[in-house]
């Protein structure tokens, strides 16, 4: 049911907007105006004049939802991350490199309220903004975002560990200090340079080594005409991951 | 710790095995032999002569424990499937085709020991491969396996629904009925003729239609020779989303 | 050497601009003015300003110079459809729906001086507009543009032939008696639909079916910073290909 | 029509094979007995029993009838790389690593009897078996190829330029020296790191440089279950263009 001061979703063909439930406002768009306070106290899942209203997903959070200050981890990269990471249910989450945090509300979401991310940004700019979209969009209170160089701190038994950096060749040491063996090491950066910085520096600490790309291809949903988007996402990131060997 | 009775993931190059720790059992590989009584009670993530060895994640279970009687639904479409269909802790699912029960195990980690998949399969074959499947695998006691044919069951509120049989288009309505408002129905193809005829059936009680496909291309990793892999799996299946609107 | 009434192409930056040399005319772009006459009897590939002059290619030509009123067939289909149907020097080629009259100008180069391009146009709008292209930048004298329905006309002993038609199923019998046997008939269509119903329409007069599409993938090249382009066109057209078989 | 000594393409299902028809020799395949003396004087394009035999295209000789004894650049990217350097009948090109030879084929048809291939190679094992493929499969004396390095030969007024070698980096200078202005140089490489090299080394003698990659993607020809195949070519080599300019 919407409430107020909840989110909703309202879609007008190819158009998204994320927006706030606030009583006595309204929404103008190309579809018309929508007065939100005819919408407080409805089911979620409705056709509203020519817009589809419906309750927000953490996919929707993320691409619409967020206020974004970096590049963030798309949707496709993160769910592949969560799963290759293998996070559960009370797992502990190491991520270097918040960013505008979208990434770690999909871990915090993964963890659930037993579990626990702790996250590294070294940016105050970014430390700040990310907090504002933790607070705002974070479901349990499972975060622990800290400012601050990833080096000045010692941790360990984390169940997996994610960078986001420029450099991440240079705290991958570090990195697997904080994680427990057998523990997934995630890494996205965009360029091959730094794929071939990443893999020089990957010692005999992992194996399992793996460098890949998802890409993401839409269709159009006319039945008669079936057919691939002309344009699509080419390249966000390059994903590369390793497991953590034993001394 | 490498526990009797549990299992191992076992690396040797390109190789990889999933294996039961039994006492006094051997493994008989290529990289020479192991001896699981000399691993109970040692970390994961550990080199064994030239083998690695360690803890398998939810995707080495899918990929290599799994007995598959089916075509399974891959990794990769099952991690954006998840998210897609915004399942989290606690949520209720509803899985029309268990297949061998892969996703079904995937599912029941993502809504947690609070939540609920109800996963319906109508040959019996598959049936009881899926159902030992989900026994030996399933981390929670959280899924309803049935047998039979979902014309004949009555559900409703289900927070999303997922469709992985030949012909989804005859049984959209039933499944409509069984999802709250708002909610996402996915749905696995693997031809073009069948994205025709489902998209056909897709009436206005669901909107926000999406037609997708991933594709994974992984790259080798000798830092000195970067490049993508020679081949690659070019096709597992097409994606179809949908939201339901209200009557 | 550039001369009064040829063509240049001129970049700059990811900018191309296909022009006419006319004495005392200029191009006026973001970059500077480029007074043609200056450029008049100097050689191509040079550097003008923040500018850089080439003297065209076809593909220069197909891209920015054809004045375009139909969907073009893109140069990475085109040079593909020129080898799979084996065109070489001196043959007869048959193609029908000539569009704007692009891929009309690349079977013209394929065949050269003592080959045949026979193109066929049903639309008098297109007819007239492929004309104009085709008089402008056809190397040789070997097109023969014909206006009006394949289907009322004969011929027979073609190399190899080309449909760019929206149902090209309706025509395959008699595009079939028009090449000689074993000779490749290529298709482009748009659609998954398009693909069905011309495969159910290739009957056993035709073998080594192929359906295929090709994807360009373009990088950037900083070299510090290699990647692929952020965006890509993800979908021109399929592909189908066929052999004649004797009856 | 079958000639004796000429050649056929065979194919039965999803297998092709290559053969010269020498009268008195038969082809003993899966699908039976091919007896070579019944074919000659028939025409091409034929059902024999299961098998299909057609003319061998240009693409079915570099694929079926070439010796290898390097990895050899695939059809489709030989197309793209002849349309890309605007080769056309009367051309001159230049080809550094002839490599089997396949490339040199397709570049000698394109150019055709007015024009003219020289193409270096500095392996004798591999000069000596291109020059076998040339004998073969070369339909105009237009080729002329050179062992040796190409730094030892001084040339000029190439109309266009092709490099597959390990290291193109260390000659760009030399084959710039090759071609005339605004004259295309094409590159293959395997690897992003000789990307990296390469760009390094185009310094501002040319302009207009693109890398890219070209995708072939199939799709199984059944008309009621089109779908991509399962599996693809997913890397061949990447592809580097530049256009001379002027000193």
């Amino acid at each position: 049911m919407i409430s107020e001061n909840g989110y909703v979703l309202i879609i007008y063909k190819d158009k998204r907007y994320f927006k706030k439930i606030e009583a006595g406002k309204s929404f103008h768009g190309i579809g018309g105006v929508i007065n939100f306070s005819e919408l407080i106290g409805i089911d979620y899942g409705v056709r509203y004049g020519s817009y589809e209203i419906y309750e927000p997903t953490l996919e929707d959070v993320i691409m619409y939802g967020l206020r974004r200050e970096t590049q963030i981890v798309y949707p496709k990269e993160a769910y592949h991350i969560c799963f290759k990471l293998n996070i559960r249910n009370g797992s502990r989450i190491c991520e270097v490199g918040a960013g505008s945090g979208g990434l770690t509300c999909i871990f915090s979401r993964m963890v659930g309220p037993e579990g626990r991310v702790v996250t590294f940004e070294k940016e105050e700019r970014h430390y700040k903004n990310s907090q504002k979209n933790i607070l705002r969009f974070v479901e349990w209170n499972n975060v622990d975002l800290r400012q601050g160089d990833i080096m000045d701190f010692d941790e360990n038994d984390f169940d997996a560990a994610f960078i986001d950096i420029r450099e991440p060749w240079l705290i991958l040491d570090k990195v697997r200090s904080f994680i427990r063996k057998s523990a997934y090491l995630g890494i996205i950066v965009p360029t091959a340079n730094q794929i071939i910085e990443t893999l020089h520096a990957l010692n005999s600490g992992f194996g399992d080594i793996e460098v890949m790309e998802l890409m993401l291809r839409r269709y159009k949903t006319i039945p008669e005409r079936v057919r691939p988007e002309d344009r699509m996402v080419a390249h966000t990131g390059f994903l590369i991951f390793a497991r953590k060997l034993g001394d």
